[in-house]
């Protein structure tokens, strides 16, 4: 959302637009509300949501914890001042000589999916915990997750009793229940899923300790989303009804929901036309687009909340569209978007929640367009 | 495809995978066959499609003009030796700004689709030429263009002759009849629309001399694609029957066809595993996916060949994923792609037809993963 000191910084600094500025007050408050919701659960920040150095700076010194998805990601957190026993590299794909680079720099708690993965993480970093992730099936989320991530309960369990057989620590599940997901109960089925595993687990005599409930919180778009009070009372409940009187230790991963309402992308209408005489609809090129960092409104998925100098006005449906030679850097198309009439060629328009899966998805260039700059303010 | 000096430079230099190995032979012989196939038809390389500077170089020794899709790309291809006059500013979408910084450079001829477009090339490029963009179907195309780019013929007509009332030079229409277009027709369709346009404005006084026939040309990524020469064939019987003894000058403006089978990525095996016990189908996940590099994977619109050491073994349909924590990053899912039954963690997997449209998509770095690396030999 638009803050007072990213009006003010936008306004003095006028930085060349395209560009993104994150604000750090949003970022902390969103910080201390999940600290408060679910005061017994750790926060491991997404940092692929949002890699700024600001960012991870401000959440080591608020305590937070790190889930990485690769080698440069953890040297990433390292730099911002982390300690290693703070980061979870959770990607469940790893190069074995990754594992190994990252064990040798202190990391000892690694996400796995299947057989293959956990050999590689006994042979790269004997000794260390491992979850495994079990498959969702991200009903409810805007940005679901395919079965590209995860195993099958059954799988995970064998898994899991393999990796003590090997010298790893079974520490217990992680799931992800899709991306911006907006259905709390979401949580609860998963949980049963995971619930299941450590009993069939602990029937192989291995007691898990760990759940790790993923991200998938979301970030305020458009219309209502749930309270996070309302998502930290159904995983509780969900924790008691499955877990009974051993409630495991729990890990949450977001991003999204940390960073997306801290950041605005500052953009300028680049031509607005239309493609026949009697044409009802307006184009709106914006010089910002799939490529330079709005790549999730792919399929339209994500529709970021657009405003303008002129929103008091009468709006009318548009195509918007991005600034490459690109067919497909189209935003939105099938859906048209409202924006005002009088909306002019070189007016500003600003693209709020902007601050998760923007700036890290830009291109290097594509188009010669050059990638979206970020400002943490 | 792959070459004897891309086989040998991966050999001896061993570059960090993965990354994309571009033989300069195969540019420039596929640059020298649309000179043969189309002597009498000026040839635009699209910069878009690969901009590495020794690409460019190559082109502009060869003679080559270019098409570029915005201010850094001028500045690549002056860099790389070319005149500002063989360089056309082909995006409709241009900051005013931008279009006169690229005539401060010597630009003079500039595409746009629109009167708002066309308004801003007077003001910012006072006299220069202009072709106006007309709207194709795009079927036929692997990778079609939506109704992003260019207007209706009617107002085509209207465009060009507010042009020449403004002071600059109507030169003619361009068009771009989808990319990866395996149906020479289509060219024949777009210049019949070329050609009433031609006419109608001639009605107004004014006499177009320029077609640009944009891109589009193929790959060959899989099957047969017609032959250069039925294209070239194709295009000028259209030319003959749509403008009779008045055949205009022509431009074309390939990208994917000069630089596509020039590429070859290298890659290699992360992980192959099963989502369950008695999972039919494995995953096959490798260091490049959608966000690295092989964008053109959306949809699975792009389908590359695939090669390993093993492929003379007996092969089973793999679902193919790219290394990123994101869900969109699969590549085959819903075509799996046949690989060796014994393909390995570790493998090196060969990605061919693969020098267009794949590093100048890579993120700048998603997931902390670091963009495709280019060598051009």
């Amino acid at each position: 959302m638009m803050t007072d000191r990213i009006r003010t910084f936008l306004d003095e600094v006028r930085p060349d637009s395209p560009c993104l500025v994150v604000d750090l007050e949003t970022v902390q408050e969103r910080y201390l509300a999940f600290r408060r919701a679910l005061p017994d659960t750790a926060v491991h920040y997404a940092v692929k949501a949002n890699p700024a150095p600001d960012v991870l700076r401000l959440l080591v010194q608020l305590g937070s914890a790190f889930d990485a998805a690769s080698l440069p990601e953890i040297r990433a957190v390292l730099a911002a001042g982390a300690s290693a026993e703070r980061i979870s590299y959770g990607n469940t794909i790893k190069k074995e000589r990754d594992i190994a680079a990252a064990h040798a720099l202190g990391v000892r708690m690694f996400a796995v999916d299947s057989f293959a993965e956990l050999d590689k993480v006994a042979r790269a970093a004997p000794g260390a915990g491992v979850v495994c992730r079990i498959l969702t099936d991200g009903a409810g989320a805007d940005w679901p997750l395919s079965c590209k991530f995860g195993c099958d309960p059954d799988m995970a369990a064998e898994i899991l009793v393999r990796a003590k057989a090997l010298g790893l620590v079974a520490h217990g599940i992680a799931f992800h229940v899709g991306s911006q997901q907006q259905e709390p109960d979401a949580w609860d089925r998963a949980l049963s899923m995971a619930a299941s595993v450590f009993r069939s687990v602990a029937e192989r005599g291995i007691q898990l300790n760990l759940v790790n409930l993923g991200g998938g919180f979301p970030a305020h778009y458009h219309g209502n989303i749930p309270n996070l009070t309302e998502y930290a009372r159904t995983i509780k409940e969900a924790l008691h009804r499955h877990f009974g009187n051993r409630i495991p230790e729990t890990v949450i991963e977001p991003g999204r929901a940390i960073v997306g309402d801290a950041g605005v992308i500052r953009s300028e209408v680049v031509l607005i036309s239309r493609k026949s005489a009697g044409d009802s609809v307006r184009w709106v090129f914006l010089d910002i687009g799939r490529f330079n960092g709005l790549a999730e409104t792919e399929n339209e998925a994500i529709r970021y909340p657009i405003r303008t100098a002129s929103d008091h006005a009468r709006r009318e449906p548009c195509v918007i569209a991005g600034p490459t030679c690109d067919s497909a850097d189209v935003l939105y198309q099938h859906q048209p978007y409202p924006l005002p009439v009088c909306l002019d060629i070189g007016d500003e328009v600003l693209i709020e929640c902007a601050g998760a899966y923007t700036a890290p998805y830009s291109s290097v260039g594509f188009n010669g367009i050059r990638p979206l700059q970020t400002y943490v303010i």
